[in-house]
């Protein structure tokens, strides 16, 4: 269950306790790596549910998944 | 400027009001990826600082980076 994503930002993303009242209390961040809304979560991690242990996949902009390493 | 990292988690990483509290009222969350800390910034963005625009980096686990593609 891993995958390998493209990181385009190369400084950390800060959460205050103002950014966490905005949000509503609660704040969801993406670990999967294929969010569209980074550094919060969209949902996209549902796609990697049936990922396999010991393999490493790569999606496309079309959510096709292909197999990097299986070790 | 970005770099292809392997995403390990396949959920989001929930931040409330509590755990904002405990960590002193701030937050960073690691944008880069590269970071032995995840969610959390460790610092390792530093060495993305030099990336080149339109080039995407691969960083090994001895941070060697390499030019995966060059646009």
């Amino acid at each position: 269950m891993a995958r390998k994503v493209t990181a385009e930002e190369n400084g950390p993303y800060a959460i205050d306790e103002d950014e966490l009242e905005e949000q509503g209390g609660g704040i969801y961040i993406c670990q999967c790596g294929l969010s569209d809304n980074k550094p919060f979560c969209d949902g996209s991690h549902t796609v990697t549910a049936d990922e396999a242990d010991g393999v490493v996949y790569e999606y496309d902009d079309d959510g096709e998944r292909t197999v990097v390493s299986d070790d």
